[in-house]
């Protein structure tokens, strides 16, 4: 099931606010989804999720599918019960993941043969098994298996007619998805995948078939795939708003705080990227007033938190009083340094509940916004808080 | 200051419950005190030391002499402050590192010169260098700088000669590290450290020297130095129950949950050891009935949590039920092996909140059973527990 409520529409821009209502609950939109490739997402603990407002999830897959293995992900039910999240969680299709191993795989018309980098099994994904494996992960929102058309080969740039193939065969993996997807019953939503490379006219062709099959949701996928942040953002420009308007959008994989900024001014409802937990992880961490790299040895003495108006638990601690607030709970940029330094795990796992904070935060901000109807001085005051430098 | 209540003694063996209280707040004995080397206790946030109910934790001298330094330290005013811990800390003097340094050290009377395993500086640790570094980290307790006697060096055991020399000027640097405690106005508490080796007759000498020091607490060092099991055990059945009996007893670097039964039953108030967080990120997890190794693939489709008596937030989840009253919000094993499997930093961080929780829990049980004149038969239980396999 997926029921959408548009709830406002910004008139200044293609910004929306929505409500997405899933078996496994209601999801806020705009909303930013962190990834938990394993069943797990990286460095936090799923309560630290609750707390900082986490309404979705992501699950991968390929990495499920090897690892735990089916059978075990049966046992529990799916997905939810392994891991213990009982919220919404959206599952990608594998194809992103299997198109990565390169010279590993064959894909073709069929689906992708490629070799387990777990232990060497020989192993075959088609659309038919990507549903099959999603069923049994039973995640609230489904993806199709397409293929995700690169930005270039071997430094060559893919041509139009190289993608237009790509996405043609995507669209035929979209049918094969739903025809599975409808026969083995599955309760939960499937999304279609927008590709159609750096084309416009193959995006939009891509986006009319989909929007003819009716699926509940639909994705703008083949983006942040190596391209440079100009052909990002023209694609982010060109298809989102237009999908249907009645539907959810998910740009998959993007992006900065500022790509998630404009993305939702193109009417943009849903995000998912690693760079907030990945980033903790080598001590980048997002702020009010830009990025901050905790290695920096100016950070040495410093007594400030990351963020001085942030309520996570690094920056207010227990109180969740922020510092410019008066809060003085919070862990220092300094014992942050020190940790880094120290190799202590502490400093990733503190990072990561900042990072995915700042993230969620932002998109509650955007929400806040559009309900008052000020998205346009919050998405400048952002821009301009950004640029200022921390 | 450390005022200590002696609350109950149990008259079967030489156990004790009793009060501590500290600049930082009040410790109910016996305890476990997790280690905290860095100023982080390895792969935990502090708030879940404080709901495991953490009452004190350990700091190590020279760790953070080394890495952030006195200047950040002092400018936090001290270690409480940068590593925002409000309760009590414990540090010890920096002696067993610098003694663990081997062949990169020089133990003469005056003390020990040694180059800096961060960035080789050459330093010189004294008794007297280690009062001054632990006044800026103004840590609760402070323990003396002593040299700790090893069991055996290049394959020959320590001779009574040897160790006696050593417990000798173990002897004269307590005397050094009390005066300096006092000249510096040091507020907190400063212990003796009793040495001697495996050797009875001068572990006593070391004992009554500093008793008649009259210090507000003592330890119990150079155990758990590689001597096999029973060494240990017979100096923890002489040394422990010999010492004033109305001040605190430190029982150092020891040890399993067995040892900790036993060190009770010895009369020791307090016990430190990295065995529950250094396991955890190994993959060995305590439990009731012994340990066991989260590896083993006969873990793989295991629905039950690690203990299922435990009421930590790995085994029962946000509730906080325990498996065996009913509740099913934990983690199973079978997802603790995927994560291991996985390499996921959720593993460790899990298995920490597990391992601390089972040490702090151990401790109270005991506390309750003192204060219900039942540590005979909790002792027993603990033991046939352990030893039923898991
Ligand atoms: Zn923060
Ligand atoms: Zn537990």
């Amino acid at each position: 099931m997926l029921q959408f409520d548009l709830l406002t529409t910004d008139p200044a821009s293609h910004a929306r606010r929505g409500r997405l209502t899933l078996r496994h609950g209601q999801v806020q939109t705009p909303i930013f989804m962190p990834v938990g490739t394993h069943g797990s997402v990286k460095g936090v603990l799923p309560r630290s999720l609750h707390e900082m407002g986490a309404q979705i999830i992501l699950g991968n897959t390929f990495h499920l599918w090897l690892r735990p293995g089916l059978a075990v992900l049966q046992g529990f039910g799916g997905l939810h019960g392994f891991e213990k999240w009982n919220k919404p969680i959206l599952t990608d299709s594998g194809g992103f993941q299997v198109w990565s191993l390169g010279a590993l795989r064959t894909i073709t018309e069929e689906g992708v043969h490629f070799a387990s980098p777990v232990n060497g099994d020989k192993l075959f994904l088609s659309p038919e098994v990507s549903m099959q494996i999603q069923t049994t992960l039973d995640s609230d929102i489904v993806m199709q298996l397409d293929e995700c058309t690169p930005y270039e080969t071997r430094g060559q740039r893919t041509t139009e007619r190289a993608a237009c193939q790509s996405m043609q065969m995507s669209l035929r993996w979209a049918k094969r998805s739903q025809d599975e997807f409808q026969r083995l019953n599955n309760p939960n939503a499937l999304f279609g995948i927008v590709q159609g490379g750096m084309y416009e006219n193959l995006r939009a062709e891509s986006l009319a078939a989909l929007a003819a099959m009716d699926l509940p949701g639909y994705a703008i996928g083949g983006v942040s795939v190596g391209e440079p942040k100009d052909e990002m953002l023209r694609i982010m420009a060109h298809t989102p708003h237009r999908l249907p308007a009645h539907k959810p959008r998910y740009l998959m994989g993007v992006g900065t705080p500022e790509d998630l900024v404009e993305g939702v001014a193109q009417g943009v409802d849903m995000f998912d990227c690693v760079m907030p937990t990945r980033n903790a992880r080598n001590g980048t961490l997002f702020t009010r007033f830009g990025d901050l790299k905790i290695r920096n040895a100016r950070h040495k003495t410093d007594p400030q938190p990351l963020d001085g108006s942030c309520t996570c638990y690094t920056c207010a601690g227990p109180s969740g009083v922020a510092w410019d607030q008066g809060g003085r709970d919070g862990f220092s940029r300094a014992y942050l340094h020190h940790l880094e330094r120290c190799g202590e795990m502490l400093g990733p796992m503190l990072s990561t509940v900042h990072n995915l904070h700042y993230y969620l935060n932002l998109m509650r901000e955007i929400r806040q916004a559009l309900d008052a109807g000020e998205f346009t001085q919050l998405r400048a005051r952002l821009k301009a808080d950004r640029a200022r430098g921390v």
